[in-house]
């Protein structure tokens, strides 16, 4: 007989990882990581907050309805994965676009590339409600085909997960 | 009979969490993951090193006795909670300001009033010594309620945990 | 009879570290977790990728042949350990100066002293080959003794894993 603490869970090989950060290197991170592991056959959820919802607007105006503190938020924040900045020498721009530049001469997938292919290949994409109301996004003006939750239901996925990752 | 290699150790459920950052928007996003997870009945060790400490630092003034760096150090940092600032759009901290002022209006919990919430429902929230004696403070300068250790601690903890994050 | 889910996979204690950020402070936290698991016995992967890279390159001239670039790359990223940057209260590389002096004063070991412990107990250094690339890096140019593999090694060492962290 095999004495098992009730606290012991099994834990199962889901991934998670929260995509805090807006910022285009650490994006790149974030779904290379989530694409690998779905490569794998691992069932990956990606729960993007704060900054990180940026990397999730549409790049096109969408109309919608908003107070003046949001469409302030809104117009002061990058519009989608294309404005991004980078975390470390991004030099007004010029660095994130020195990087884009170089991984097309060496062939790396860009981070429009990743995300479709995340989105391609099943990885669960949600943005956190509570950031969405703080900072005024509604969900059409988010990429098409991903998921709205709360902190329970990243917590939920953790909980299924041996990889959890903060980025 | 069940083959399980020494190795194999059933996880704990229990959750950790590294506040590495002293960032006010990084530390919302600690505690209402923390309690998140308290709220679901999960064990939740909160570990805070370099500078999450000022996160920590009680607001008023404390009379201590410290040597001239110390001294420096402790005035060149923020002193608690209210003076953190943004980890982008920070704006000589109105970006800070506007977030507080955004989420009140929004109705979504202060950081002082997570901070509250997570000690009274009994979140573990521990202050790095090594970084205590780098940054030159004293236990009755941090709030509180609070426990202190070193890194083995943390890795104790981590160890029963199967939620482990470094903000 | 115990009925365990196909999916459930006891966990493997290692543990592993994706060092993402170049920054002083980030690399210190990392170094000294991973030298706290592994004084704790267990097996410690640190992955190296994006600016981490830049911690572990030679701090001397390396003859090496690359295109204008990659030699512009290397030119403007911080050459070793020595030349990084604090991630809060820099200061034009003042904070980072003032944060060594302190840790000397105060008998806490150097960034250089924690990489050399990690190397000699054998902690496993992997540095990220598709950031090689992008950043122009070759193999020399980085720290003897250090591992070279891709997003798969990374994911495969986690997944023996029940601490994993990005920082």
């Amino acid at each position: 007989m095999i004495n098992i603490p009730a606290s012991a869970v099994p834990t199962k090989d889901n991934k998670t990882i929260v995509v805090f950060s807006g910022d285009l290197d650490k994006a790149m991170a974030a779904f290379i990581i989530a694409n690998g592991a779905a490569a794998m056959g691992k069932k990956v959820t990606m729960f993007f907050t704060f900054w990180g919802l940026n990397i999730l607007r549409k790049p096109e105006p969408v109309p919608v309805t908003k107070g003046l503190m949001d469409k302030l938020f809104g117009f002061m924040m990058p519009k989608g994965s294309k404005e991004l900045n980078l975390s470390q020498m991004n030099m007004l721009g010029i660095g994130g676009k020195m990087m884009r530049w170089i991984m097309k001469n060496k062939n790396v997938s860009s981070l429009e590339e990743l995300i479709q292919a995340a989105l391609a290949s099943g990885i669960e994409i949600v943005a956190c409600q509570m950031s969405m109301e703080v900072m005024g996004l509604q969900p059409k003006e988010l990429l098409d085909g991903i998921k709205f939750g709360g902190v329970g239901y990243y917590l939920n996925e953790a909980e299924d997960s041996n990889v959890n990752l903060f980025i």
